[in-house]
This record gives C-alpha cells, structure tokens and sequence, in this order.
C-alpha cells in the first residue's frame, strides 16, 4: 500500500466520514427485524409487468440511440413529457432548456453544491432535514445553518433573522433548501402561506430556493399546495425531482428544474461529472410516461401507500402510551413520519433496544446540522406492509415504554 | 432571473467553461458530413439481440433488487463477473473490497479529482491525454503538468524531472494519470519497459498512478501488454474501467479497482455523489458477463473494429501526400488515431474548412494542457464503415492538401 494515503486526500475528502446512519441500517438487515429505518419504497410498487414489453420498445425502436452516448442536455422525448406532467400540476411555461435529467435527486444535490458552494459558503437547511442533503452539503464544506421546523414548515422569523444576520456580516447565502411536500424525515407540508412568504424573502434578500420534491405525487389525504416554482414568477426556485419514489429507485433517474443560466452552469458541470444521464434509462422512463403508465401507476401506489400510512397511525394510537411528551406527525403524503419521545429519552441508546425487539428506525440526530434531534426518530410506513406496521409499532411501544419506566 | 447570478457560483463552477471542442462537434451533425469526431462505438456493435432477454430475465428473476435502492459498494454479482474478467487479464487477488461500480469512468474521473485534488494541486498527464480527463481534473482547479508521449508512453526522463521538481519545490505529486492501452487520443501503448520504470517511479517518490483503461479489450493486432494495475504489487496503481467501448455507452456503467482503503473513501464520496450506481443496469451487465455473452460480443466487435482500422490506414496511405511533416500512429488497438501535419498547418483553421468538405476530426489542441498540439488531430475509426472511412480520409487529403498550397 502507498504511504500516508491520508496526506493524498483532499479536505473535502478528509472532511468525508461512514455516516452513523449507514453503519446503525447494517444492523437492520436480519431478516426477523421490522424496519421502519430505510426510505425503500414497497417492491409490490415495482413496474415490473409492464416494463418488460416498454424495453424491448426501446432497443427496437430506438436501440442505436439509447445505447449509444447521448446529450448531456438529456433525452428530448424524456423532457417533453417531464414538461407536461409539471404542466399539469401547475408549472407553465417551462422549455427543453429548462429541464436536465440527472442520476437521481442525490445527483442534483451534489450538482447544486458543487456549482454553488465553496468551503464554509452558508446554506440554510430545516431542522430537522434530509440526510442526503446534509452528506452532499458536508461532502462540499458548507456551512450549513438550521431554521427549526413548525407543522406548516420552517419558523419564518427565525429564518428571515438568519437571513439578515448573514448579510449584516457580509456573508453570501448560497440557497435555502426545503422539502415541501411530505418533508423527510418530518412528513409535514410547508403552507402556501410560507411558500409566498420565502418567496418574499427570496425577492428581497436575493437568495435561491432548492426546492426538493421526490414526495410530492404521493398525496394521501388532504389538499395539493402549489408548488413554490409553480409560485415564483422571478426565477429564484430550483426544482429537484426524483422517478424513485414513482416510478423505482433502480433506474437513478430525476430531473432538475431552473432558470435556463443555472441549467447552462449544471450542463458543463455534469459534463465533467458523468458525460450523460444513461440514455437507455431516460429513454425507457420516456416510453413509459408517453405510454400513460406512470400516471397509472402513480395512482395505484397512492392506493397502496394510504393503506400503509392509515396503519402506522392506528397502530401509534392503539399502543402508544398516552402522555404529552410522546407525539408525532400526521403526513398528508410522502413515506415518512416523526415521532417524539420524552426528551430523557435517547433515540440512540433506544436503537440497540429496538433491534433486540427486532423493530428499526433512524434515529432524529441524524437529521440535525447542530446536534439536536436526540429524543426524536422517522419512522417509514412504505416499506412494510400493513400487518407488519401494526406489529412493528407494538414492539416498539413495548421497547419505549420499558425505557421510560427505567429512566423516569 | 435572480440578480448577479455569477455571484452565487463557485470558485470551481465559475472555472468551468463550454468546451470548444464542444461546439465543433455541434458543426458535425448534419448527416453528410462523415465524421472521425466523436469517440462513438458502432451501433452495430450494440447488444440489441441479446439485450432484450437478458431485461426479462433481470426483471422476473431479480426485479425487487435491482429496480430497489442498492448498496453503494454495488452488486455483489456483477463485481463477482468482473473479478473473472481481470484474473483472467492477469490481475489476482482481487477481491470484491477492491472493485466499486461506477457510472462509467467519467465518474470514476470525477471521484478521483474529488477524493485526491485541492485546488492548485498538481497532477501529471501525458501531451497529449484524454480531453474528459483535462475536463475533470480543471473542474477542481487541478494544476496539471504534461509530459510528452512517446510511441511506447511518456518520455521517462521528463516523467522523473518533473515528479523531483514538485518533490524539491515541496508540492505534493497527486497522481500520474496513463490510458496505457491506445491511448485516447494518440493510439500508443505504453511498452511494458515503460510501465515497470512508472512504477518503480510510483515507489520511490511515493505517488499514485491512475490507469484509465477504457480500450483494453480492444486490441486488433500485437501482444498484449500486462496492466500496471497487474505488474503493481504494492498498491499505487488504481484502475479505470468501462462498458462503454465493449458493451453500450448507454448505460454508463464502469468499475474502479484500488486498494481496499481507496475504494472506501471512493464509496464514501460516492454516496454523497448519487447513492449508488443503477442496480438495473449492474444486474443487466452482471448476467450479460455470467452468461458468456460479453467475451462473445467483444470477439465480434474487434472483428468490426479491425476491419474500420485496417480501412483507415490505408485510405491515409493512399490519399495522403508523402511527406515528412505528416504523418499518423498506427493504433493495435482502441478507436483513435494521432494524425500530424505540417507545423505551418493549423488544424482548428482547418477544421472549418474540412466541414465544408464535410470530413470532420477533432482538433489537436484539445487534448493538450499547455496549448500545443496545433498541428495534428484525433481521427476516430471506430464508428464510420470501411467505405465511409475510405471517403472520408479522401475528403480530408483534399482539404489538406489545398491548405498546404495556400501556405507554402
């Protein structure tokens, strides 16, 4: 081996450690452990019956196209049909050059800090946030601040002061990133309210919105908010979306959204970054929208999903114990919920409990820029299936309430 | 458009620039134009027949894995394949710790800048080298020292000067980077002798030499040289590798070999980069590899390949003027050819004139880190057919040959 690897590294690299999370889920994968841990979407959701016939279109049809290397601008037929499910849930006037498929949402993140982050470059992220997001931001050196989360998104007090505090001490905020929709890890939805209200932030401040939204076709109950692109009239929004939750995590493929300026900065980017998004892929989730499939499919999945949800909340309410300092999030959407313990709780040292109960989550720290998050974990209802959820809770609540009689 | 967007790139982002190269190749689109531009496969190499069936298999068999998230180590079958590819190419021991599907080696190229390269770090490359490669490594500010090529590699007494000036100045020496297999965009192979001397380089100045191999399995005429990777027995060399030129470009799937440690930082980096590299497509690859088809379709394509090379030798033969000043590498392998002309002879003044004979190449310069190689060009033989190729070379001469008039 050579010598001192260390000293070969660069500090961003050097600032790259195993995250916790991903050594905790190692101890998820026997087979006898209900996980509510992973972000994994049910298998039963697949397109596995159909997608077969759309591949043996696409190598004869278009074989010598999306076998062969293609646009770093991305597939056009893929694009054309991306602008017209955006067009229908309220996203007009986007063109080609608007729109770049990229290898998945994580992509885009690490594109977003590569393109606009320099070391200790500010960002401003919700408390608690995506754990994703905070590795691509950590892997670029940001500074990443953290506004605390209310039920209808970030406190926008506290934002607008972290704004100012930024600016009265010369520091450039690159962006603030948001989940809007059924946010992971907190399942709660940002109000149209806030939306206009960052906006209003966004216009007068001069920052950037990321608006991340790979939940945002998986509504179970209640009303659809529009979008804060839909929203933004002045070009301050970037939109990050993912096929991996509708569509299936296998193909990495999402998409970005923005002005065509940022688009052109991604384009050279990701030109140095991966040449092109597969084009076999582009072109398979291509035929696949055109053909009306994902629509379809979206709808069946709600279907599956709500059921799933619907249990995780029977089930928190038949065994949870009955105290004020236990609560958690009712998500309209998405695949997630947050759950709060009593705060001499420790998430952490419960994890080991709940694994020898054989039941997992990921535990609430690891979604907090500043350490917080302790007596809190995400819970996710898509994965396993209603009769699982309902067991998985009780061992659960078994496991907390033993705790809290140790500890009270 | 949100103001002084320059404002909010960063210092690597507002470093990147459009390619040139970029926008020639725009000029090469029209379909009577026969183009030695790009570095495209032919399509008729492209698995279509078999590909179909191999989808199916993949989806019924093993469609709740490889259309779910995977590991970012990657999947453990397709590593397996790829461990049997190499034993057999006279790498051993390698085990799976050491090998970490990409998203082609254009990813690779990224990860290794973002893992080893702070700005202004110097890095070493041939002149002329691989332009993806230059195009990584100016994304994070590498400082990038050429070192003349040779017809069997660099010139190892510049090679040695330069690596002990960085050693005396006190700048550390990231990393070698060789394509030492028809090299990209040259043609040549670097000669065992010349192999064995960069490593015995590599041990005694304690540097990383980065071996890209996108040709390797593409050799038409010769012996094969052993791979650094395979002569290296303490651990500098890391190993670039891809589908594209044996499989499909459009899946963009490669694979890195390295040191256990390495490939963990690599997989550290890559996780923040895009979670992983497409199951659907490593388990596409990893039956296509498991069931012989792969050795089978790299038997036919080097026979295609042979043909197109043998073609384009001698149409140079034929309608190029016999003269000291020109002349061209003849490739055992690989896609590309160097070809040089006369040093009063510009060829990006000459590209547009090709066009308008509609013969295209892509311009010596852009393969250089110091601004030379103004007077040759990279013809690539892979993708035109014999007859297409007979023409071109034609047309090219042509043009050649009035611009030598108009100068001497």
């Amino acid at each position: 081996m050579i010598s001192n690897i260390e000293n070969f590294y660069s500090k961003n690299a050097n600032n790259l450690k195993r995250s916790v999370i991903r050594e905790l889920l190692k101890l998820t994968n026997k087979p006898e452990i209900i996980s509510f841990a992973g972000g994994l979407p049910a298998p039963k959701t697949f397109p596995k019956d159909e997608l077969s016939k759309i591949v043996e279109k696409v190598i004869n049809n278009d074989g010598n196209i999306s076998l062969q290397y293609g646009a770093t601008e991305g597939d056009e037929l893929l694009k054309e049909e991306i602008i017209k499910l955006l067009n229908e849930d309220g996203i007009k006037n986007l063109e080609s050059k608007n729109v770049l498929p990229v290898t998945a949402s994580q992509q885009a993140l690490d594109m977003v800090n590569k393109v606009f982050v320099d070391p200790g470059d500010p960002v401003i992220v919700g408390m608690p946030t995506y754990v994703g997001a905070i590795g691509a931001m950590r892997s670029y050196r940001a500074d990443m601040i953290g506004v605390p989360l209310e039920d209808d998104g970030m406190n926008m007090d506290i934002l607008e002061k972290k704004v100012k505090k930024l600016k009265d001490e010369g520091r450039k905020l690159k962006y603030v990133y948001v989940i809007p929709d059924f946010q992971n890890p907190a399942g709660i939805t940002i109000s149209k309210e806030k939306r206009l209200k960052m906006l209003e932030l966004a216009y007068k401040h001069n920052f950037i919105i990321i608006e991340d939204s790979p939940y945002r076709n998986l509504r179970y109950t209640g009303e659809n908010v529009p979008s804060i692109y839909s929203l933004d009239d002045k070009g301050h929004t970037i939109g990050l979306y993912t096929f991996s939750k509708i569509f299936a995590p296998g193909f990495r493929l999402g998409w970005i959204i923005a002005p065509e300026d940022i688009i052109d900065k991604f384009v050279v980017a990701k030109q140095a970054m991966d040449l092109c998004t597969p084009p076999f892929s582009q072109r398979i989730a291509g035929y696949y929208m055109k053909e009306g499939l994902l629509k379809k499919r979206i709808a069946k999945n709600v279907k599956i999903y709500q059921k799933r949800r619907k249990a995780m909340l029977e089930a928190l309410d038949k065994y949870m114990p009955e105290r004020d300092d236990i609560s958690w999030t009712k998500p309209e959407g998405g695949m997630f919920l947050w759950f709060t313990v009593p705060d001499f709780i420790n998430t952490e040292d419960l994890f080991y409990k709940a694994i020898d109960e054989n039941v997992a989550y990921v535990i609430g720290n690891a979604f907090y820029v500043n350490g917080e998050g302790n007596n809190s974990c995400r819970l996710n209802f898509s994965f396993c299936s209603a009769e699982k959820i309902d067991e998985g809770v009780k061992r659960l609540a078994k496991v907390l309430k033993e705790d809290i009689k140790e500890k009270e």
